[in-house]
């Protein structure tokens, strides 16, 4: 099968212009087929201030207001999208930014309000995705930049980046050999927070239940590498997370960071 | 040759939620073959106000700054977009939201700084439309949603939503036989703007030419009627100027509102 390239770019390289030009640049050098799914960054909750929107949280959880969403429906899925859509197409590469609303791409179930009502918030599995028109796109050569919104009955919904990367990416191994790349400020997963040196090169299912019992991993990669396994677990050929300026080196044969494997 | 609508809906149809469902609904119902086009609404103004973005004017010239075009990008790319195809995808219409950047599907000429510098404006011909884009859409019964804005060298660029639809009608009318529907507030093009019932249901240009010397048309039409008269000089069969509650009857054959034609 042909290799399809999913990657996943979030917070920090989106929110300075230097990095997220370079990403791009890199980005746009793959020569393989790809897709870019992309998060939020700093500015919703910049846009968000100024606007007066306060950060709403219930038992620690954050949560979707009708106001939220409209913030990030508008940062998200324009400014942030367009962005990088207009970027690359001055580069070369023929973008087309998408919500999941846009031509039914990710069609969600909005959580239900349990013990907390999470408001405008989206869960997908690999069955939400629109298969179909993301193959559609790829055979022209259209490279799909995915915000992180699905949709249900009208609304706009907030979903997960890490999340819809890995079942756009399970959604697609029927038809390609998908590598997951998620790129982030670390150059992979570590063994001790501290060392940004200290890349685990190779992450088993094993290694990683050993790993959460020993409580070695921060938080902030737990639901990463959820998602991460979860691809892996069905039917995605490769997962890796790693820097986002090696995101070049990371399609080819030696990579930087830490792959992800089932044993 | 197949029947195509292009329409634009603008303003006060996009401000109001009733008004905008009700609109949805006619358009969703629209049987042939069809694209949407859309202006800004208030709504940019409401929230740059809340962000401290200031209207710009230079010679009581509207400017888009650095600051507007961002403002614009979220609310016509984002906001406005996507709650239009949202409601569409509820309502069974397969819309899919685009700006000019996405798809390449509007590069524009930025507007040249001479006795005024415009800011981020983008002037557009009917060479400027991804016509290939177009109608790969359409084969994939997927509708077109296009927000006021096109690209050019990396940036996005401000464009008048009326002027898209007569440039993509002109670019589309040799695939197909094109009617480009305005819908606006009134009921049509009026001989006395006090008197909503004083429809003009048949313009030529000869006709418009004698209303423009007798000072009979007020301003906020006259650029309408220029991009309508523009798309039926080169190749649009039908243009119609109307009202938003009768766009279904406007698709057929004994239509409300203004009908342009050459003579």
């Amino acid at each position: 099968m042909i290799k399809l390239f999913v990657i996943k770019i979030g917070g920090n390289t989106l929110d300075d212009v230097d990095q997220r030009v370079a990403f791009l640049k890199n980005f746009t050098a793959i020569r393989e087929p790809k897709i870019l799914i992309h998060g939020g960054g700093k500015i919703a909750t910049d846009i968000g201030m100024k606007l007066g929107i306060e950060p709403n949280y219930v038992q620690g959880r954050r949560i979707t207001d009708e106001k939220t969403i409209e913030l990030v429906t508008m940062v998200y899925g324009g400014l942030v999208n367009k962005t990088l859509v207009a970027t690359l197409q001055q580069l070369g590469c023929n973008a087309m930014g998408m919500t999941g609303a846009d031509g039914n791409m990710l069609k969600a179930t909005r959580r239900a309000a349990k013990e907390i009502d999470f408001g405008f918030v989206g869960d997908v599995t690999p069955n939400s995705v629109n298969t179909a028109l993301l193959l559609s796109l790829l055979k022209q050569n259209i490279v799909a930049v995915i915000a992180p919104l699905s949709h249900s009955e009208g609304a706009i919904l907030n979903t997960n980046a890490d999340t819809i990367a890995s079942v756009m990416s399970i959604a697609l191994s029927k038809h390609f050999d998908v590598r997951l790349i998620y790129c982030f400020e670390k150059k992979g997963v570590l063994r001790s927070v501290e060392d940004n040196d200290s890349v685990i090169h190779r992450l088993t299912k094993q290694h990683y239940d050993d790993l959460l019992q020993q409580n070695v991993l921060v938080d902030g990669i737990l639901p990463k590498l959820e998602n991460a396994f979860a691809a892996i677990q069905h039917g995605v050929k490769e997962v890796l997370i790693g820097n986002a300026h090696h995101v070049l080196k990371n399609t080819g044969m030696e990579t930087e960071g830490t792959l992800i494997t089932l044993n």
